[in-house]
């Protein structure tokens, strides 16, 4: 791996501290760096190195996987930890760090590749890319590139104009927009699941499979950032990005090979495909709900307007279920069911395949309970893979489902930041979102959107339970249900 | 159930003993049997009905999958047991048993409904099917059945004729032949691993399954069945019989319904594509073994030719492996290869089916150890199924095989025997076997016999290893593997 300085935008903010500041430390304990490179903190914090290097132990011993009191080489990596106090709308700051920057390229004898991490609030992702061109810090004899945390614009056109600016500092190839379930290590195993097994191409179409349901359920409410929900609600903040870009894991051609480009070619192709829908086929295709008081895993819990922070009379929406159809050859009429939701029952990511049932009357002469089959794959917080399968039960003689299925030791695996930061210092962009598919995702988005803000339906729900009545009808009126 | 009497002839003879005995018993302690039955036992010993009574207790002491020490009502059923001494080539012998039958369907107000099960040596088959009418037990108000073990006939011809001559007595529809692999849990769970999943049946041809192994293999040599097994062999033992009715299993178009004659009309369909190979291509793609000394799990063991009671120059063989082709729409070009032997390193029946592999080029950016897609079904002694998957390995990264699988209880579950009776006593003959599978069965493995008969290449193996090296080298020049 290339040696390099790598700057982290937003240094003292939450996301760093529980996120980007371990999965680098977990990098460096696994051997995953460069042997040689520096971190270079930046955030309006008026610290000292010292600080920083303070605060990224409280981060490591909070929210890392492993146990830094037992490293008895942590120094090794805190002696690469540097900080500048920092504004990102103040083009001086700018030559400080690239001083900075610069000078320790020169005492470390590292070579000028620059990873600049931007994990700030979304109005400073075109500030700092362009100020960090203004002020020379993007013009290095060796490489530069950008990782954009989410999200990528509020709708296309603000995504657009951000692309644009970004554009005239970083070329799209230096763009990592990060979309961490593309990190998580279920959803990069449906590639190979799907290609690495002569048995799932055959059955990938329509004329074996009869619908597909991805689901994306929290328990947890709005928490603390309700500032942030308000003005993004499920759609934005899930479906646009983490929800679309399963659809394409899972719904995507066969790529001509598993590379970069390639990859993303077939997934971008799942979005041109994708039906768009008029004002009144949204009214009967997306269902959107916001959570009322309940219980939670034995506890009460408030709703949503009642909840600090949010609106009174809030029309956000935390609860978004859609039937979404895919209009190419693989997909005709197999419709695709997504769904997420705060408050919900249970906390689990999972993509369920359900395949066409049988001909019912082939076993009129046996005792039967047969249920479709289904492949699910569980992205979080269990990940595995499960297959469930018809016999002939042992002693009754009844042919009912059995479920076979692997689980994966989920206890101190790499995170999903580990996968994606290690593969953006490897320039391997597999994994992040090009700009076309995420404009292609906004353009779908927004009529949806627009029918929000126009009185789209809110149906509220009780918290802990599986959202909306309307999200279980979506499926009824076609003969299925949700596999919860 | 319909009321009825059980009339078992070789009573006192070793698969009475060890598996039929316990078989009655067990499905009475499951309340499987009848309301109101008798069991009258037949034998050469000159035995009383209470020898016959202490004989029946304790084979069910050794035998049975049930304690009898903690079964107090266990009198019932010792109390159904009747016994008449029987020399099946004097007739008047059938006159003493009919009167008896006769004398307790009476006191017992049981309906004329009468199952005779021949559990004795093949050259009574006929005698006592015909003696039976001759002496007018088949005369019936009720329905009477007869069950007829293995092996029918040792060629076509003798098949035939013993056909024939039982025909004149008994209905096809009342013949009920045995072959206990059919019994077998997981056999019959082929149809509904098949049929009640639509995931397979899109798989199961000659695009997606690249070949399909049966093996049935055993660690016990020749034991105290010398005299029978010199003059069967492997091939008659076990391939004509039991290594085709799993392949019929395997291969068969799904029927129109599943009830008996849809599937035996399917199962027969298989016979009648399977390939007839002339004489030169019998050496070719058939291997005969005969074990020489080794070691079974860990102990010394002697070779087939010093076995007691076999001829010291015999050359009967203990294995058997051949390549099999269906030559129909589905199967073209996909061999089957199926393998039997004694003395081998695992007691193991089980059924591969082996997918093509992937495209190997796709996966030229990731470290892969790809292996193909493997469903393999266990018979014996475990049982269950299992389907391996290539997935990308946690913490590696590299993408390999992962198994997974569902696996039976088999503690204590229902032997074959328990299955068949069950079904011959409710008049199902689904899991036995029609007289024209029988008759095509012997057409394929005739050219086969005759080939053996002339010298066909002996290969000795070494006990406890996988057979000869000529059985590995059928697949091998394939460009496949047994998979072990």
């Amino acid at each position: 791996m290339d040696r390099q300085t790598f700057v982290l935008f937003g240094a003292s903010g939450d996301l760093s501290k529980r996120k980007i500041i371990p999965a680098l430390y977990s990098l460096y304990r696994d051997n995953n760096m460069p042997d040689k490179f520096n971190i270079v903190g930046c955030a309006r914090s008026d610290w000292s190195r010292e600080e920083f290097q303070q605060f990224v132990l409280a981060s490591l011993g909070e929210f890392s996987r492993h146990r830094i009191d037992e490293d008895r080489n942590i120094s090794n990596f805190v002696d690469k930890l540097y900080y500048v106090p920092f504004d990102a709308t103040n083009i001086q700051d700018y030559h400080v760090l690239g001083d900075l920057i610069q000078k320790l390229e020169n005492e470390d004898n590292l070579p000028q590749n620059r990873m600049f991490y931007l994990a700030m609030a979304p109005e400073f992702f075109d500030v700092v890319a362009v100020n960090l061109k203004e002020a020379g810090l993007t013009n290095v004899t060796g490489w530069k590139r950008l990782i954009i945390e989410k999200p990528f614009g509020r709708n296309f056109d603000s995504a657009s104009e951000l692309n644009d600016r970004v554009s005239t500092a970083f070329d799209e190839s230096e763009v990592f927009r990060i979309d961490h379930y593309l990190g998580k290590e279920m959803v990069q195993n449906i590639e190979v699941i799907r290609f690495a097994n002569s048995i799932f191409e055959p059955l990938w179409n329509n004329r074996s499979i009869s619908n597909i349901q991805i689901t994306s359920s929290e328990t947890v409410g709005v928490e603390e950032r309700a500032s942030y929900y308000e003005s993004a609600g499920a759609l934005r903040d899930m479906v646009q990005n983490h929800m679309l870009q399963m659809l394409m894991m899972i719904a995507m051609e066969p790529p001509s090979r598993l590379n970069t480009e390639a990859i993303r070619d077939e997934k971008v192709k799942v979005l041109r495909s994708l039906r768009k829908y008029s004002e009144d086929e949204i009214l009967t295709n997306v269902v959107r709900g916001q959570y009322q008081g309940g219980k939670v895993a034995g506890k009460d819990v408030v709703g949503y307007l009642d909840e600090p922070g949010v609106a009174p009379a809030s029309t956000t929406e935390t609860f978004v279920a859609a039937k979404l159809f895919i209009d190419n050859f693989r997909w005709a009429g197999v419709p695709f069911y997504i769904r997420t939701g705060k408050r919900m029952q249970s906390k689990t990511t999972k993509i369920v395949v359900e395949f066409r049932s049988t001909p019912e009357k082939l076993f009129f002469n046996k005792d039967s309970n047969l249920s479709s089959n289904t492949l699910t794959i569980f992205v979080n917080p269990s990940q595995g893979m499960s297959l469930s399968i018809n016999v002939e039960q042992e002693k009754s003689g009844v042919v009912e489902p059995n479920v076979i299925d692997f689980a994966r030791e989920t206890k101190n695996s790499p995170e999903a930041y580990e996968r994606l930061i290690f593969d953006a210092m490897n320039n391997d962009s597999t994994f992040f979102t090009r700009w076309d598919e995420v404009s292609l995702a906004w353009k779908w988005i927004d009529p949806v959107s627009r029918s929000f803000a126009n009185g789209h339906p809110m149906h509220s729900y009780e918290s802990g339970t599986t959202g909306p009545a309307a999200s279980d009808e979506l499926l009824a009126s076609d003969g299925f249900r949700w596999w919860n």
